[in-house]
């Protein structure tokens, strides 16, 4: 089969026919000058050719979405960065840039004439600094791995994704990664304080500061969420947070749906934000309490868990005002967590929920909005209704005091069609977040996954300034080409733009 | 005189020359075609003409630099707003946009050859959101409008800037205002979550949004603080907090100011973040005393104020361990408020101490710089031994929880050659400020007066970054020009470049 590689730069998303027309010889293909500069500029075996060396990099945690890279480049020092992006930019390579590749959305999916350039030896915590509570730390460093390095010292660092074991700072910083205390500590953009970064022509820049004001643009709030398309973070400050003296949880059962959903809004409007506040509906209870026997009631139509954290006597008295407000609103028990293990054990199936539903389905896949707290009832029931027009099984588990949504629609990517109509029906449960005033991402990024809802999220003026601005950072558009901005004719083809003030401009899109 | 007008335009920041050399016929000397246009789009009594209509736009509140603006519009609808923008780039005219014009660094000094948009009649609070804790305003309503418009909800608005009985929301955006809540509740832009701004050429865009993430790069914080040089905020959206049920004050006073500040930087390493932690010197307590016997020793060489907030258990538990902490941290006393009355008389000193300043010098210039915690003793001195090199006064009174400095130079600009020694001793300052590894600015933003610094804080690279930013949203410079982001020639002329890492790179700025 011929194909024309001038689609693949050009394109906007890599389509699934150009997807399967690499064999996996596109070293091969990349400029030999090009390839001979790299091995000058970094040791022979920080650069992986062969196809079996550069497979596993051939996707993130959107494994749907595969595609081997031109070479893999694994620099381990700032020098050897500026390198490979300078000689990217005098060869017009793109580079995508990668953590730990635990993203969700595609937003390290490699580009097949381009750069993988993974930044796992960029892995030392360089100094904490215990009197300012913050930690220099590099972007391959886990984002686990801060805690457990200043755990002696009574401090971690907040944002926990699930995948905090495994995910890196650098990946964080690339989606904004959030996690089940953001609601009380903040999201990514919240937590890290300063970066050293690598542009496109290979000027480094440092952005943001340990002070609370920054002169100049925020240039810092920009970079991080970018998905890694403005420049390559090299160095990360973060913020520590004193590990809080106490934290209790309590669970409670609603019989219906919407009437949880109400507890969470009246639970924040009443100046209450718990370290957690986590919402499980009937198909992810039964799961999780299959799996795991966390006790949770399987006669339930919603569960909701809320961490408290502080000193003991804030915990107990905000646990008293929540248990009363959940009661008012109808929950038909609060269990309250009498110790640590009891804690543990309530935390286990809401942190398995995942897992267990992907033992009762033989694919599940992972949709990430963000709705009105006000609004969680009636997206709820919304995507209940989507669900059995496309004929498929979801379950709910999710960030419900900040509106985070995670439906996981279960599929069977052996039936010929059905993950088709999966990715076609999380489209429809996005525009349904859109339409209610909500947002496509929570906290999982745009990446190849979410980029024609982009269309809906953005008006063209809106789209029109992102790309501008990214033509700030690189010229040529080959920092992650294709990711998570659409272009104005992509949105054009899709059919569908703009959405004002939670009006979606587009009839077709669903309503409620 | 013959003034070259081109010179105005081009120029980085106004001159001396310049500011002495206009007469006040400036509206004459604009376009005539641009003014009827004007005047077609906006009602008449919306376009202030006459010198003595434009008199009172001259200055903002840093009143040392004044300039009659070409002509003051006063739109109250969008469409206004984007007629004066349109045909602002259509004439290539200069715009500074204006709220209450409270600022201290010339964010809003007005261009002799532009429009100064006032923002003052955009005054509506749109709507309020209890559910989500929201509020939708214009930009020119107050700061305090806001908080005591939902406060029957128990409800207010965090950010408190000193000026907040009369700045606007607007124009706290537009520098990224703080106050003293910020250490624990954040700056303008930890409490702002979206935003509608007109850019230059006319469009509306709308950044940010209620959820906690938002897809593409994020606009929102890179507006704010962008002192009006991006576009032109017409709508706000606030996060609203609930009043904490209890705050309590105390007064610690200490015989050395190291001691202090010492005590700050502890109290923040254990985990502490008081709602409010204030310092202020022996100058400054004897003025503030002598003014309104707010009951603070006069013969301290330092006291810090300390409020806690929170439920009354919290507030207690924190409060017998910050005043454990400042005992063992040297202080010779520790005084709680016993009641409402005795806490506010304690606030009243510090809340009056820059009137109380005024009283006993015939001026005084207030320097906005801001370091790590715990460089604070260090710096301190140092101020005090730079003040002595250009035989000055300096009272200090300033958020020490956030390393926030205000030095108050005492000056009589009265006797020649004073003011300008007092500015060379105010960027002095700001050069120690920086040579620690602090920022030129708190919270009062950079505007005209501190842009020089701005060689000092950013290098080359950073610099050009925010030039070609800036280019985005404004092509041809029209918005607040020669504000805030200094060109790289004016910095060759400053002869200063670059800090890396607290290290300054030109050997004559001070070192400590």
């Amino acid at each position: 089969m011929v194909l024309d590689l001038s689609k693949v730069r050009h394109c906007d998303i890599l389509t699934q026919e150009i997807k399967d027309s690499f064999g996996g010889f596109l070293t091969e293909s990349l400029n030999p000058a090009f390839l001979s500069e790299l091995l000058t500029a970094l040791p022979e075996a920080a650069v992986l050719r062969s196809p079996d060396e550069r497979r596993p990099y051939e996707c993130d945690g959107l494994s749907a979405y595969r595609m081997l890279p031109g070479v893999v480049v694994l620099p381990d020092t700032l020098e050897q960065v500026r390198s490979v992006m300078e000689l990217c930019q005098a060869y017009s390579v793109p580079v995508v840039a990668r953590g730990a590749g635990t993203g969700l959305s595609g937003g390290a999916t490699p580009h097949p004439e381009g750069v993988l350039l993974s930044m796992a030896r960029f892995n030392q915590i360089l100094s904490v600094d215990l009197l300012a509570c913050t930690a220099r730390v590099q972007p391959g460093v886990r984002n686990l791995a801060i805690s457990e390095a200043v755990a002696a010292h009574g401090l971690y660092y907040a944002p926990d994704p699930s995948s905090q074991i495994a995910c890196t700072i650098g990946g964080n910083v690339a989606e904004n990664a959030g996690g089940v205390h953001c609601l009380k500590y903040g999201l990514t953009v919240h937590n890290v304080l300063a970066a050293e970064v690598v542009l496109m022509d290979g000027e480094v820049i440092e952005i943001g500061g340990e002070t609370l004001d920054q002169p100049g643009y925020d240039l810092m709030a920009a970079f991080i969420g970018s998905e890694g398309m403005l420049g390559v973070v090299t160095e990360i400050t973060v913020r520590l947070l004193p590990t809080p003296p106490t934290a209790k949880v309590l669970m409670a059962a609603f019989e219906s749906v919407e009437e949880a959903a109400s507890a969470v809004a009246d639970i924040i409007a009443a100046g209450i934000i718990p370290a957690g506040l986590e919402m499980m509906d009937t198909p992810a209870i039964i799961a999780a309490e299959d799996f795991v026997q966390a006790g949770y009631p399987r006669d339930a139509a919603a569960i909701l868990l809320c961490e408290l954290d502080g000193t003991q006597s804030e915990v107990d008295a905000e646990m008293e005002a929540v248990s009363a407000l959940l009661l008012e609103c109808g929950a038909r028990s609060v269990n309250i967590a009498r110790d640590e293990s009891e804690r543990e054990r309530f935390w286990s199936g809401r942190k398995n929920a995942f897992p267990a539903v992907g033992r009762i389905s033989p694919d599940y896949y992972c949709i990430d909005g963000t709705i009105p707290r006000r609004a969680l009832g009636e997206v709820l029931k919304g995507i209940s209704q989507l669900a059995s027009e496309y004929g498929l099984r979801v379950a709910n588990v999710f960030h419900a005091g900040d509106g985070n949504l995670h439906p996981l629609i279960l599929y069977d990517s052996g039936k010929p069609g059905e993950f088709e109509r999966t990715e076609a029906l999380g489209a429809k449960i996005l525009q349904l977040c859109v339409s209610v005033g909500g947002t496509i991402s929570g906290e999982h990024g745009i990446g190849l996954e979410k980029i024609d809802q982009m269309c809906v999220q953005f008006g063209q003026n809106e789209l029109e300034q992102f790309h501008l601005l990214k033509a700030v950072f690189d010229p040529n558009g080959l920092l992650n080409p294709g990711k998570a901005v659409p272009t104005l004719a992509r949105c054009a083809e899709f059919n569908a733009m703009h959405v004002h003030k939670g009006k979606l401009a587009h009839p077709e899109l669903p309503r409620f």
